[in-house]
This record gives structure tokens, sequence and C-alpha cells, in this order.
């Protein structure tokens, strides 16, 4: 059982809490709780250990039963705790290798995430950019890291099953060679239900302090937007994200 | 200037932070920052007192200055900080009185927001109701307060602009007579883009952990769901509303 608090172990996790920077050195992230963990297991994602303590539940107990060739250590309680980022850390948190999910050979259907700052509003974006069957979230370099633990929880597993890339704006400027990219915009020109989205395209959603860049603007085709009560008001950028992705949804399965 | 932790001031907006009981014995609730306590106002929201700290901003000096007959009290900085729920508080926090804002004559959408727990979703739904144009919020007995510190952030000033009103399930089933009422389900009969939303209506949406109660299930005409792209996907409480919302806007625009 690991007591010390100077386990590299240990070490290793607290940094993976911590910068973006840390974790791309490290090539690996974190996560914790019994859900998100059971996610990863199913979508045989490669662990490089796994942390437990004995408040884990007989469901999370299960399930490290059924890992095998895994380093899985026990760490006394007030320990994992103090190295936990959330309230409830359910005695488990495993480190996970850093991997990036081949994109589809065709894309018809990609979106770009910029400048969200907020890690619940990013995740929650990836969440239901893998509800909405998006080929691949995009992220440009203002944005924040979508393998942080608080974007992780938000994901509820979506990272372990969508293609998520971070690239500078020239990469994306290739990679959506092809497509009609829409960029959300507040003010935009077309209302969104009224825009083709059967067409193969690329949406742009941008964060809610400044909405999207100017590199963003430069590559949009087309800017769209969600009509209102009247202009008091405003959405969410996932909630904003969340309807145009499944009005992509919705044009398609006509 | 308020320097001492035991004024009566400081002891009331201790009490505002916490529970909801708290802010419905004292008839009052709380707004921090510049921005929300800017749409209290523009509101012409009743205002109990102010207190501010010399961090206050250029902005919120003048906001202040356009108050006339409140009482306005500058407090130590520290202290300000120690009774903030935020942590930029942004110099400026105000007791608002609890005022019902009252329902339109004519009730054609309604939102019913059952068990949502999540102060972070709970304001983003109200918020969004309020771009979507819903008449009014109704919130049965085991949803969080609507009036919470976190809830009021998330709203971001929707609050001040759309009625909210916590019923017990007997009075919601008299306030919905002659809607039909729209259960939103994982495992629904109907695809919502198939139902007809453009009738007189009330949607219910239920929390993300438990979905919606036996309640709401009782009073249900018929349950809609949003197709996703496989079973392993779900979406956030607040997205699932704000898609379903923003779906009866589009057909009623039509």
């Amino acid at each position: 059982m690991i007591t010390s608090p100077q386990n590299p172990k240990l070490k290793l996790v607290r940094s993976l809490q911590g910068r973006a920077k840390a974790r791309r050195k490290e090539n690996a992230f974190l996560v914790e709780g019994v859900r998100l963990f059971e996610e990863a297991v199913a979508a045989k994602w490669k662990i490089r250990f796994v942390l437990f303590d004995r408040s884990l539940s007989e469901r999370g107990k299960e399930l490290l039963d059924t890992l095998e060739g895994i380093e899985i250590e026990e760490v006394d309680t007030a320990l994992l705790k103090s190295i936990s980022d959330t309230e409830t850390s359910q005695g488990v948190l495993a480190v996970l290798e850093y991997v990036q999910i081949p994109f589809p050979d065709s894309l018809d259907f990609l979106l770009i995430l910029d400048q969200i700052r907020d890690p619940g509003n990013l995740g929650t974006l990836i969440r239901t950019a893998a509800a909405a069957d998006v080929d691949a979230v995009i992220l440009p370099p203002n944005t924040a890291d979508a393998f942080a633990p608080k974007v992780l929880r938000a994901g509820m597993g979506a990272h372990f099953r969508i293609p998520i890339v971070s690239m500078d704006w020239d990469a994306i400027k290739e990679r959506v060679q092809g497509l009609t990219v829409l960029l959300a915009e507040m003010e935009g020109d077309v209302i969104y239900t009224e825009a083709n989205l059967k067409q193969e395209c690329a949406l742009v959603v941008g964060g809610e302090a400044e909405g999207a860049s100017q590199s963003a603007r430069d590559l949009a085709d087309a800017d769209i937007y969600i009509p209102m009560k009247d202009e008091t008001e405003s959405l969410n950028a996932a909630v904003a994200g969340a309807i145009l992705l499944f009005e992509v949804v919705k044009q398609r399965s006509l």
C-alpha cells in the first residue's frame, strides 16, 4: 500500500491534475471516479496504472478484478483524497495513456471549438458532439485542454469515443478543405434552421467571453445564428453548440 | 465603512449564501458581480441594500451612482471577500427582495424542471428558457432552489425576466390544465421533431441522476426523446432541455 506522499506515482498524478503542459509532457491524463473509469475500460483505453483506496465501491472493485496485466495499487485513503480533483473521488483514479483516436476516412461533420475556456462547457460540447455523431472535434490554439480533469468529467466518457485533436489554424484550414465552414454568431447572417446542414460541413462554436477568433472568422463560409426572444437574451456556449449540432442531425435524418 | 464581521448586514448575507430555507425566511436573495447586478438594476428589481469595496470597477461605481434611495455601504475588502460565494466577487454584492414575476395572462409554453439538482444546469435551463420565450418556469418540490447564488450566476440575469415558481404537484396539475404535457425521456415514444410543439404545451425536463419523477410521469400526455448516435451516448440535462425548447421555437416560427 502506498502511504508516502513522495511516492513517484502520486507525484505523477499531482502533476497531471495541473497544467496541460504536464499532460503533454507525460503523454498521459487522469480519470477519477467509477463511472468515468468504467467508460475508459469499456473503450479498451490504454491504462498506465490504477490507484484505489478502501472506500471503493463493490462495483468499482469488480471492475478492477476484470483488468489483466495492469498495475493496480492501493493508496492510503487520506492520501488518495489529497491528490484527488473531485470532492468525492469514489476511491479510484487511473492514469491513462494519451492516444489520438484516428479520424474517420471520410469527414462530413466536424466541430471546431474556438476559445472555449470553461471546462464544463468544453466537456459538455464534446459529450454532445459524440451524441450527435460528429466525426471529430478540433481545438484551435486558444481553447482549454480537453484532457483536463474537469473537462473529462463533463465529457462523461465521450473522450473515449470521439477523435479530439488540437491543431493550429493552418492545419485546420487544410483539414476543412472541401467542407463548408459555418460559424455560429450571435449576430449571424443566416438563421440556423435555414442553413443547408446536409452538406459536408465544419461547425465553429466560439467561447462565451469573446466569441470566435479572427482566424475562425477568416475561415468561415457563412455565419449562422439562433434567433432569440430579444436582444437582452443569450445562450451558454454549450447550449448554443448543442442546438446547432442537433439541427444538423435532424436535417440529415430527413 | 463596515469593518466588523458581526455587522447585521454581513450576517444576513452569510445566511442568504446558504440554504433555500434562509432565503425563504428572509424573502430575499443575493446577487454578486457587476454584470448580474446590472441586470437586476436594468430590470428595476427591488433592492434591499448594496455592499461594495474599493476593488469595484469604474463601471460598477457608475452603476451605484445611478441608484436613488437605496442603502449602499462600503465594506472592508477582506471582509467582503470572506462573505462572497465567488472567487472574484468584483467588489459588489446586493441583497434583493424576492418578488414573484407574475405569470402572463395566457400560457402556451411552460417549462417544468423536475429533480434538477445541479445549480449550473438549473441556471442554464432558466437562461435558455428566457431566450426561448417560455412563459414561465415551474419547479416541483425536488428541484434545487432557483435563487441559490450559483443558479443565479448560471442564469446570467434571466431570473429577472422570466417568472419562476415553486409549486407542489397538485398545483402544477391545476396550472397545466388545457396544455399538453410533454415529458423528455431518454427512451420516449415520439421523436421530438415529430411531436406537435405548436400546440399549447408544458415541457418537463428531468434531472440527470434520476430523470423525471413518478409525479411527472403521471402528468405527462406523451414522452418525447432526442435520437442519438447510439445508446452509449447521453446528453446533459441543460443541453437536452435546450434542444427541445428551441425545437418549440422553430416549429412555432414556421
